[in-house]
């Protein structure tokens, strides 16, 4: 396909769109969440030919695929039934379109209030669980969003038999058919027209492995949230309970060590380091971990293999750990501030003022006290559910909800003032 | 300059903005504010130096630049003394940093807040006026955010006096001089460079001429708030008072027609179009304005000039209206969502009804009801000062005050809990 029937191609999509987001707007609460029901339950009826979708999908994977990837793609009756209660319990949020944010007046009697609207339209590019397009899909549509889905070539088949699933249900619901779209192909160049469709498309959301969020950041002209990457910091502080700190690291590295929410290096204070590392060290290697140490550490814990260069900079989403002796908060500041990637940080210690300190001298989008860094994640935070986690700096940051999925907008009103 | 020069030093100067903006996070409220005044106060002692820069800037400027222009680009003691004042009222806003947005607490006993928090860094370009130069810098600091400023090339030595200044009071107040730079030379490379630094500045605005803001809108691979242009309407529905529609439409298109919230285009009803219009056009053709009038208005007042094609698209910045009249508010909002820009729409109604419909039925930054569109404005607003106006979808939209240059992190205090 040629960049430029790509772009005809997207712009097609873009502005069914907006049109059918501008419709949207008027809509009710209900309206929208009746139609996410109605997915829900479009899904349900679609269970066969949704599994025959997926079957083909996983027929036609190369063999020498991991059987990790293998699964991922893969759709049992027990996962559609999870997808369709996900999409109910996503008609279940509170509708967070239309809430008055502020709200105040002016001495010339003007009143304003800002009030939360729907973005428009949003381009979502993701990879291998098929799971992810629905579930994105009623989390645009719960903030008045239209969505153009973009899945993994590998599940093309399975997003297309939900794509169907999910019209029937916006059609029953008397939406428009236009505000869920899926590529007609997986043909890369609509990946690339997507990502330069400024104007057209109000924001990306990229969900998937560093390079295809790295080359999203790199060549769109259309705002994006995202986070490349996940390296986070446990800094273990002179002042920590030693019993919390053991549990709340071994969580925070080992309990799922693949998530961008794992710890991936473990800052800890000299003046604690003489005890707690070694006892910290055993219970990590005893669950399968390995490490990557500082000179500092591996005088305490001789065992340790040493740190090379660019360790402290690899997010090693495995049961792999960076360890620094620190001389203190400062210099797990500093560290953070050279090595982190904005996502979560944490600070185990007993001492409120250090704790203070640390929220603010990070300019993370999450910052733990005392907990494990595996639970950034939007269920965790009670959000329902989320699109992915955001390490930008701007618009929203940590788990991305349907409330993040809106902006806002200024409704002023008058009794004919004019200005002076 | 090379690209690869241009490139180097906007990197160093990003490298010393992050690290100021990192110290900067764990500053107090006291401090940023007081820098701000202590910038003011170097800007009148620096009085006598600042109007030698601008008289430079003024005898360098082409003799053939309109003398609107050469008005912009003056500054006068009064001016200087009012960039001091107006420093000093951002100093006096409240704190933006730090407020708590949200907080709530989950099952498992780990407490969530979603606190304001600085963006980083920010990067100003903008043309003649040289007080947006400090005006951005003190907005920008008083969010706890360093600034790259790039001003307009012929106020070059107006931009570095106030630097000089600023510097001082940033030194006086012990904050690192580091948090607001200027480009050191007016090399168009260097805005390439800035429109570059994805990882290093967290965000652009560019605020000037509509062609200013589409290169940076084209070329920044950084995140960007701005308006291209503010194609704004006043929608007369059926029901309006009449007095209302006169006075407020009058203020909308004449108090200053070349500002962006200008209403460019009058759309009527065509149930209140004979007996409204003729008056409407005789108050605003006294006042000087000029038209651009559909068929319908044209039946109803025959010596309004024709609309052409492309009229109804053009944003005047001027004494000119383009009119057309309406079936009804349906017909209005399919105008709006097909030639607007986002800015600022107004509907002047009695009816409460049609009033929310339309409300609803945009999706531009700002919506007034029985009001002049030229309160599109961070003043008016109540915001103390703005840098400048947003119609994107993210972020912030409409006028952008120091509240709206922070974004949020979210803070989690636990007692030890682990992840399920």
């Amino acid at each position: 396909m040629t960049h430029e029937e790509a772009t005809r191609i997207v712009q097609a999509m873009g502005e069914k769109a907006r049109h059918g987001a501008d419709a949207l707007a008027g809509s009710t609460d209900g309206a929208r969440a009746g139609a996410i029901r109605a997915m829900a339950g479009a899904i349900r009826r679609h269970g066969p030919a949704l599994l025959a979708a997926n079957d083909r999908d996983l027929t036609n994977l190369p063999a020498d695929y991991s059987p990790a990837f293998r699964d991922r793609l893969t759709m049992t009756p027990e996962r559609l039934e999870g997808v369709a209660a996900g999409l109910e319990r996503i008609a279940d949020l509170p509708d967070p379109v239309g809430r008055v944010l502020e709200a105040w007046k002016q001495p010339n009697g003007l009143s304003f209030k800002r009030v939360s609207a729907p973005i428009g339209v949003v381009g979502m590019i993701y990879e291998s669980r098929p799971n992810v397009g629905p579930e994105a899909a009623a989390l645009c549509l719960r903030a008045g969003n239209a969505v153009l889905l973009r899945g993994g070539s590998d599940s093309h088949h399975t997003a297309r038999a939900f794509h169907e699933a999910m019209v029937e249900g916006l059609k029953e619901a008397g939406l428009s058919a236009d505000m869920v779209q899926v590529m007609p192909t997986t043909d890369r160049a609509l990946v690339g027209a997507l990502l330069q469709a400024s104007g057209l498309v109000d924001l990306i959301i990229p969900r998937g492995g560093k390079k295809l969020v790295e080359r999203v950041l790199q060549e769109a002209r259309v705002p994006v949230l995202a986070h490349a990457e996940g390296l986070c910091h446990t800094y273990v502080h002179k002042d920590a309970d030693h019993d919390m700190a053991r549990s709340v690291l071994l969580n925070a590295k080992m309990r799922r060590p693949g998530i961008c929410g794992a710890t991936e290096t473990l800052l800890i204070d000299e003046a604690i380091a003489p005890a707690l590392l070694p006892l910290l060290v055993a219970d990590l290697e005893k669950a399968g971990c390995t490490f990557k140490a500082d000179e500092k550490a591996r005088d305490l814990v001789p065992t340790l293999p040493a740190a090379r260069e660019g360790d402290f900079a690899t997010e090693w989403l495995g049961p792999v750990l960076s360890v620094r002796v620190v001389g203190g908060l400062d210099e797990a500041l500093d560290h953070i501030h050279r090595y982190g990637s904005g996502h979560t940080e944490a600070i185990i210690t007993e001492n409120e003022r250090a704790a203070e300190k640390f929220i603010n001298g990070t300019n993370s989008a999450v910052v733990m006290v005392n907990a494990s860094t595996q639970f950034c994640d939007g269920g965790e935070f009670g959000f329902g559910a989320e699109i992915g986690i955001a390490t930008g700096k701007i618009h929203a940051r940590g788990p991305v909800g349907a409330e993040q999925l809106t902006c806002y907008r200024y409704e002023v009103r008058g009794s004919g003032q004019v200005r002076g």
